[in-house]
């Protein structure tokens, strides 16, 4: 076990925004990276890994920001084996409070033939990397990369290493997801009976979902004694992601008879910020997922769910309000006031300046004219629509579509680029294939669309739909988003809103996101 | 343990037509609920539950056919605790030549509570059912539902009366998702070692993925001496899902080693099951879910893709092949003949006769000229957009759309009902709210929108689109489906779909998927 901590608590490393981001398509701007890490920080995630501050200018300066605003969580930064890494990182999480650098290497014999290092080399570098890292911060992080398939003597060995060079917490990952709750709980516990020093230090453990069982190897870990559950929102990241944050969360406050130990998660934020993550990383969550999914609280329908209403506890662990979802939300209309609207966004957790309110207002009485009600996630939507669309390089002025089983799909669009006016008329499959033609006209480029999603914001055929389009450029991965009733005007809003961002990353202006050059899998 | 089968050998019992089409929203047609077991029959599930015959006619013939097609497949319906239930069941299930009756009651206080049943009067219950029901057919499978709630005496009291009266399965559900893997393990044990007779029958697992460990909680059970793991394609069922067919499968084929147990499933038959399940429930697979999504096989994108792959061991521990996902299939074009498009078909998993063959190619080649390459997914969607529509009452004549920003959009539509030709012209909040509106006019009816979905079929501008409409009417739900790469036309088509379904459905003509007067969840 460890003495550092209360040993009931278990801590929370939230790396949403590093082993999250790396999912392919999910790529975030340097904006949405400071408002997740906003979110985080607030709902009591005890460690936030940034990102990689070496792998990109985009990454470090993310890190960097999240290490000088954030005010209660510790800020991580991923450096792999060597002194660049390392120091790129400690001047990355420099402005923290409380900085902590993490630093790993692949043990396994695969991993180690990469490199082509020996047991005895790679043990070296372990102890200088690991002793430069302690010198430079107080707080280091060291992760046996594929430590699940790692030799059992080599594996004691290299972390008795990196814990007399300085470690203060040891990660296990099982990064490919291979492991089940009974070895995963074994290893732990026999690592920390094993390893001199393991008493001294913060066993932690980090899982994939490949298998479908990275909530209850991260718990069967925690009863084996470690006491930091590295996870994301959502269970976002590489392949079928890692441990998602609101499940091993609510599992330990539903199961707390059994699992008698505690997080300082607050469980009501976890619907708007899985909301976000979902948004800004353009992966939805299915209907079906455990604690965020939209059926999460939703039981058979039909003529009996009165009766079953009735004996809400037979068939309910956890109350929706838990997460943060307001059942009974009324939504707002027409006659809504700016006094009820910033209620509203109060409790969908935006809080908004006058001349955002102003704004918003604006688009909100617009929409309320043409939509009877406005529910919670038109509001949301609303919110998101309005984002950053002023500095933009492109601009749709107007746009004309005409469709259906006669011909060919017949789009006009009038867009402005750096104050010139100009229009193109195309044909095409269907009316969302037209107008991007005509935008492609207007402004060629060899972006490929590489994902069109479309999701209803709320019921009813007046719904809101929100649009989301992913383009890759050159390695360049850029999601645009865009909510309107109109689905081809959102769609063509997308799509430039996509272009944008791709602009932005070609001229590496410092907006985060942009290409790495390096990857956590590159040989160090 | 069991005498029954062989020990190491793990039975694989799917509820998707049961437990998982009763999700709201998920609700399938008869000919989709055919189709489902079918290719479970055919991917080796050892028994499929197929219905809950008493719930609805439409339940009832589900089951009836299903048990007369069935090759290999044990067939199963579900009957609550009484004579009325189960008969009905008996007679459903009859043609099978394995049939099997599932009946249950719920055990724990809180649901002794609902019927008033004191502990006494539950047991004689038990007694009377399970008897009856062997009387009926000689595979019975027993459920105390709530089991993992239930006191520990009177659990074992219970099961010792169902298998005394002649219960062959007994299944240990989690209802409410409430258990962790060491609890989860040790209650199989426990009951294995204690309760009369335990040796003589087959013990199941039934779990929920309400804290996210479904499948390692299932996998424990296994692990406790259960040999019967109940479970539904992509994980589907109400609120946070039943446990997922591929990930406790997977997970046995995968770590083989410390789980030694087999099941009978052909693993490449996976990702065609989980494709159609999804299509016909209407809900979607999400990016990063285990073995299915579309990431699960995705690592890390860009520069240093190419470094990976020559190591892919070092990130992977199953092959894409292993579920039936074919990296390299090569997409078809406007050259391919009608050969090409029967061997795609084929390795698609689709057996087509000479007539739909026809009818297919026509399709294809009008698809194929529009687009350069036409990919596995877009014949896929070409598979199912051509599903019944000769017979449907509404049909889509013509339409034409005009939208944008200069004004509300506006839509006409003609369609043909009962061989009349009516055309209605509508303004709406974009294009689509316009074509819904005219489709309304021309039939008014009071269907609510409940879900409207879109997601490219593959990539690029000129990608089909999959548009999905579930819409509900007096407790009447029904989902309906069109792809085309036009996103207006197929959400028009989609929508008069989902009507015509309505329609169906209405009439109780004995198209399946009808209201069900009676919940599970009813007091017996």
């Amino acid at each position: 076990m460890t003495n550092i901590i209360d040993k009931d608590r278990v801590l929370i490393f939230d790396t949403t925004l590093r082993d999250g981001e790396q999912s392919p398509g999910a790529t975030m701007t340097h904006d949405e990276k400071l408002e997740i890490a906003e979110l985080l920080d607030d709902m009591g995630v005890d460690i936030i890994e940034a990102g990689f501050p070496i792998a990109s200018e985009g990454d470090f300066k993310a890190v960097s920001e999240i290490a000088e605003r954030s005010k209660n969580s510790v800020i991580c930064g991923l450096a792999r084996a060597n002194f660049k890494d390392i120091d790129r990182c400690a001047e990355a999480v420099r402005k923290s409070a409380k900085p902590r650098i993490h630093t790993f290497i692949g043990t396994s014999a695969l991993h180690r033939a990469i490199p082509n290092l020996t047991m005895d080399e790679m043990a070296d570098k372990i102890h200088e990397t690991v002793t430069h890292a302690r010198n430079l911060v107080d707080n280091v992080q060291w992760s046996p990369m594929d430590a699940t398939r790692t030799e059992w003597d080599y594996l004691c060995r290299v972390i008795e290493i990196a814990i007399k060079a300085g470690a203060t917490t040891i990660n296990i990952p099982d990064t490919v997801g291979y492991t089940a709750p009974a070895e995963s709980a074994d290893l732990i516990k026999r690592l920390i009976e094993t390893v001199p020093g393991a008493d001294e230090v913060i066993f932690a453990t980090h899982c994939h979902n490949d298998l479908g069982m990275a909530t209850a190897n991260s718990l069967a870990a925690v009863a084996g004694g470690a006491r930091q559950i590295e996870c994301t929102i959502n269970g976002l990241g590489e392949r079928a992601g890692n441990t998602a944050l609101e499940e091993v969360v609510m599992a330990l406050k539903v199961r707390n008879d059994i699992m008698p130990w505690k997080t300082g998660i607050d469980t009501q934020k976890i619907m708007h910020i899985s909301r976000r993550v979902a948004t800004v990383s353009g992966f939805n969550v299915q209907f079906n997922k455990a604690i965020v999914g939209k059926n999460a609280f939703a039981h058979e329908s039909g003529i009996h769910q009165d009766g079953m209403l009735k004996n809400k506890e037979t068939f309910e662990i956890m109350r929706p309000e838990d997460v943060g979802l307001s059942g009974t939300s009324l939504p707002l209309g027409k006659h809504s006031g700016r006094a009820a609207l910033r209620d509203k966004l109060s409790t969908l957790g935006f809080e908004v300046g006058d001349n955002q309110l102003k704004d918003l207002f604006v688009r909100f009485k617009d929409l309320a004219d043409r939509k009877k009600e406005v529910f919670d996630d038109d509001i949301v939507a609303l919110m998101r629509s309005g984002e950053d669309a002023e500095n933009d390089h492109l601009q749709l002025v107007s746009m004309k579509v005409v469709c259906g089983t006669g011909g060919p799909a017949e789009a006009t669009v009038e867009m402005e680029i750096d104050g010139e006016d100009l229009t193109a008329v195309e044909n095409g499959d269907g009316p969302v294939d037209a107008t991007f033609k005509a935008i492609r006209k207007i402004y060629p480029n060899t972006a490929r669309l590489q994902l069109y999603q479309v999701n209803a914001v709320t019921e009813g055929t007046d719904a809101q739909a929100t649009v989301s389009v992913r383009l890759e450029e050159d390695g360049i991965i850029a999601t645009g988003e865009s909510s309107n009733t109109d689905t081809v005007m959102a769609s063509a809003k997308a799509y430039i809103n996509a272009l944008n961002r791709v602009i932005i990353r070609r001229g590496k202006v410092g907006e985060g996101a942009d290409t790495r050059e390096i990857s956590y899998k590159d040989v160090t």
